[in-house]
């Protein structure tokens, strides 16, 4: 079950908690913005589901709220953020505000963040780049949860792609991965339903493929071996060396060029959350008229969309359209918010004395 | 059954074959370099058993051997190329030398390349700029043999993604992969030891799921429909969709920006090759100091070549290590090349009246 709150109240409720957190306004904002916006796209697991998280990282001093983030390195084209630990979001919109105004001025902007926190969908920053005509980048590592290709311990984590390129038409192509085959939440449904997973997404604490649910999920929350398949599963029959390659080069862009912390070393009593970010903005410019090139992508893309259906199928998607309908969606009949959260929310209120959630 | 040629040997007798079918001395040199690379790092498939490939496409007229690249569109920090279906090597060093100096100059170089042809291994490109200690990037579209999710015509191809990162170590960290689950080559060899494919390479005409091998080898060359899967395969079950995502990435970035042909239209009576590249170098010292960042890259794949290993492995392998060790090793002992291959560069010899080769 789920109720439909209006985008506009439930980015007002999600801001007072947050500020009964301790995050301080801006910092509350952004968040809120980040969370919501997960939601009205269809996203939960990145919405307003993840306070109780954020609560716990404030709790295990993984996290200062009131943390400002401090530029230690810059040029014409880039810097290099020390988010001392702060607000993810916050420490975001500083850093992609930044390099959008050098995408501007010098036609490319690109940011390593060290010392840094969740940050959401990673979708919302890069778009933040093409919603001014340009290609937005948009990569962060997480907390461990994967498994490298002929390894069983988790060291990486779901270290999400997105890139975002204008178009001419409705929306722009918007590709946001995990780079693991599924996030834990998939795992978490198929645990709640008793059912087994599919091969090619998790392997068992010696490495070996498991469908087996409940075992897996026993190992997981003991030890640190057993964990998250990349994209193309283990082993190399199915390219699985592959997706571990891409999980592996954006921990390397975002802890490598930061000098922060890589996957294994996030959410540590020493380094605090410690999360790193890397962010690019490319003025199209760069390579002729912005606009004829936007147009030609987006020729590109609907031939794509009227390409020949598979059987049993009426369209194919562009990267991003599903999450910017729903959107659409949410803004005109309410953000779909499920009873668990509803009542977390509720939780929030009673004990922080809020007027309730409509 | 195959022989060991040494690396010089097999290089310069590759050249005078290029230069026999009409390629100038500067592009058969470069294309020789790239073919006896491939062979020397142990991957054939974009060795110098393409020789009789690339003579069809002089022959068709999809490639002019003596081509120059021009610059249309150039930035201090950018450039576009139109290649005028001129030698894919030729036109990828040249656009190369051009972005790495823009990087040492101005911190970063990116090129978007039109009207090339095809380039080899995308990790030549990459390593030119890593060898430089700086981030390389090279993307490419090619021919169509791939299926997009819900789709069932051939329409995107197998768009390789390379990112070479310097380190401190003996090899830079090199990811180079296409974006499908497989290149052609390894369904042509499960069709000549008549054996089924695995789930997840390939779909037939209708979109559908394929082990059948000489089926699908039937439909394949007969038309239009049926091909191959992107990482993840069919579906989005085990993550299909960011596969398609990365190919058509691929072919936004090298045709999108270059204002060139898509993977469909590529080797067209029309456009002639028209195939496009992507190519990016980024300095380290963007983001601090590059010996420092090296280094921490370095100490990062250390730890994971370190971390467990899975049940019957004793090694986890960072990217580009295999092709680099078996590089060292070809150099010492020779280049392996095959027998039909063997053949194939005899028969070059006697029509041209070449030395033999030793």
């Amino acid at each position: 079950m789920s109720a439909k709150i209006t985008y506009d109240a439930l980015t007002a409720y999600t801001t007072k908690v947050l500020e009964k957190l301790g995050y301080p306004k801006p910092q509350a904002e952004i968040t809120a913005w980040v969370l919501v916006e997960a939601d009205a796209r269809g996203v939960p697991s990145h919405g307003v589901g993840r306070l109780p998280f954020y609560e716990t990282n404030i709790k295990k001093n993984f996290v200062f709220p009131d943390a400002e983030p401090e530029i230690v390195h810059e040029t014409p084209i880039s810097l290099t953020v020390d988010g001392h630990n702060g607000i993810g979001g916050h420490i975001s919109k500083f850093a992609m505000d930044r390099i959008i105004e050098k995408a501007k001025n010098s036609g490319a902007g690109f940011a390593s963040v060290r010392n840094s926190s969740h940050f959401g969908m990673a979708a919302l920053w890069a778009e933040l780049a093409s919603k001014e005509g340009f290609i937005g980048m948009s990569f962060t590592n997480t907390r461990i949860c994967s498994i490298v290709t002929f390894g069983r311990e988790r060291i990486l984590g779901t270290n999400p792609i997105c890139y975002s390129i204008p178009t001419t038409g409705k929306t722009p192509f918007t590709l946001d991965m995990a780079t693991t085959t599924v996030a834990h939440g998939k795992v978490e449904v198929h645990e709640r339903r008793n059912k087994p997973m599919p091969i090619g997404w998790c392997v068992d604490e010696q490495g070996n493929d498991t469908t087996d649910i409940h075992a897996f999920q026993k190992i997981y929350r003991e030890s640190n071996m057993g964990g998250h398949l990349f994209l193309g599963g283990a082993g190399e029959e199915l390219g699985g060396h592959k997706g571990y390659g891409l999980g592996l080069l954006v921990d390397l862009l975002c802890s490598g060029m930061s000098m922060g912390s890589w996957c294994r070393d996030t959410f540590s009593p020493v380094n605090g959350c410690g999360v790193t970010h890397f962010f690019g903005a490319l003025n199209t410019n760069l390579f002729g008229n912005s606009n004829e090139i936007a147009a030609h992508v987006e020729g590109i893309l609907q031939q794509v969309r009227d390409s020949e259906k598979a059987h049993g199928h009426d369209r194919i998607f562009i990267h991003g359209e599903k999450e910017l309908e729903k959107r659409t969606e949410s803004l005109a009949e309410g953000v779909d918010v499920d009873d668990d959260e509803l009542q977390m929310l509720a939780g929030y209120g009673e004990k922080f004395g809020l007027e309730k959630l409509q």
